[in-house]
């Protein structure tokens, strides 16, 4: 197993994805953690001069989904089958787009109140319910998104709205078995741990 | 072998790395196009209401990503290393991230003058000189990006920057590995007959 470094902000934004994975497949890595303080003087020596990055070994890999992607793979939450790993992939860009909304508010409203109201009247009409409608549907029949395995886009998920689940009832109220569902992946053990005892930031 | 239908706009755009792959690998496809008028109309039977979708017989794929991954592990253009292929990933979100600037450049920017101001500006100097300073220590020492197997990633380069080496002399004249890099690529057989043969689309 290679040593692995996870370098991003302290936040969750584009990593938290993959510590869940590392979380949930139980694989060691160093989470680093770069201060707003110390990013200027660091960015010089990031390849590319963005995060995230994960070092494996002495190899810096770019990109947060292709971070994620490798790493899912290597725990074997990637379907096997090319077509199915191909809906994992359109499951999860899918979900981060609505991630990049959710964040765009959150980088441009700095009001508490005006942040909810763009997320009640805006996100959540327009990007999340039509999500949780084709969601619904998607895993009546299933154990996790895709049949019985656990898949990292069901990672995707959990690390989504695991926390809209507790905060939004009315919503979830709507899609009871996508709140059964979110609760599940958020159970998983690895997960569970993960969700208790990380670093506590806003997003 | 599935039956594929492509559908995107009358455009080269999120779809064009996609026809690319199909057209290297010589693998037959519909590439259907949905013009301006009809699409509100056939938005409604669009999954998610958002193009590029693949048809994979009865099943939808969406995102493009997703897509152009898809496809090229079909056609054997996904290096088998599960690191190799992440690179791969990063490599081509690299680059896209550079196509949706000058996207967002083409889209927000009418005036052709202005337009160009804005690529030599603002595009070149700050996102395609930096990867190309990066491509042109990548490619030093390799037949293709990696080592001596075409990939998708190679593709990606070709589709991003097979117009601008024929009228950017300048830029491409600080860069000459690169600039025979691109040609070679360009000149792949399934690709050259693409280039000369696809629709004429502005972008």
């Amino acid at each position: 197993m290679p040593e692995y470094r996870l370098i991003y902000f302290d936040a969750m934004g584009r990593a938290e994805l993959v510590r869940w994975i590392f979380a949930m497949a139980d694989i060691a890595y160093t989470d680093e953690r770069v201060s707003s303080e110390d990013w200027p003087e660091r960015k010089k020596s990031i390849p590319g001069g963005k995060l995230p990055v994960l070092m494996v070994d002495d190899k810096v890999l770019r990109q947060s989904m292709a971070i994620a992607r490798y790493v899912a793979r290597e725990a074997g939450l990637v379907p096997q089958d090319n077509l199915e790993a191909a809906f994992c992939d359109s499951l999860v860009e899918t979900v981060s787009e609505i991630l990049l909304h959710l964040h765009k508010i959150m980088r441009t409203t700095e009001d508490q109140q005006e942040r909810n109201t763009k997320i009640e009247q805006e996100l959540i009409p327009n990007y999340v319910e039509p999500f949780f409608t084709s969601l619904d549907s998607q895993i009546q029949d299933h154990e996790w998104y895709f049949g019985d395995q656990v898949t990292w886009a069901d990672l995707m998920i959990g690390r989504a709205f695991c926390t809209m689940v507790l905060t939004n009832e009315d919503l979830f109220n709507k899609f009871p078995a996508v709140r059964s569902y979110v609760e599940k992946v958020c159970a998983l053990p690895g997960i569970q741990d993960w969700i208790q005892n990380r670093p506590q930031t806003t997003f």
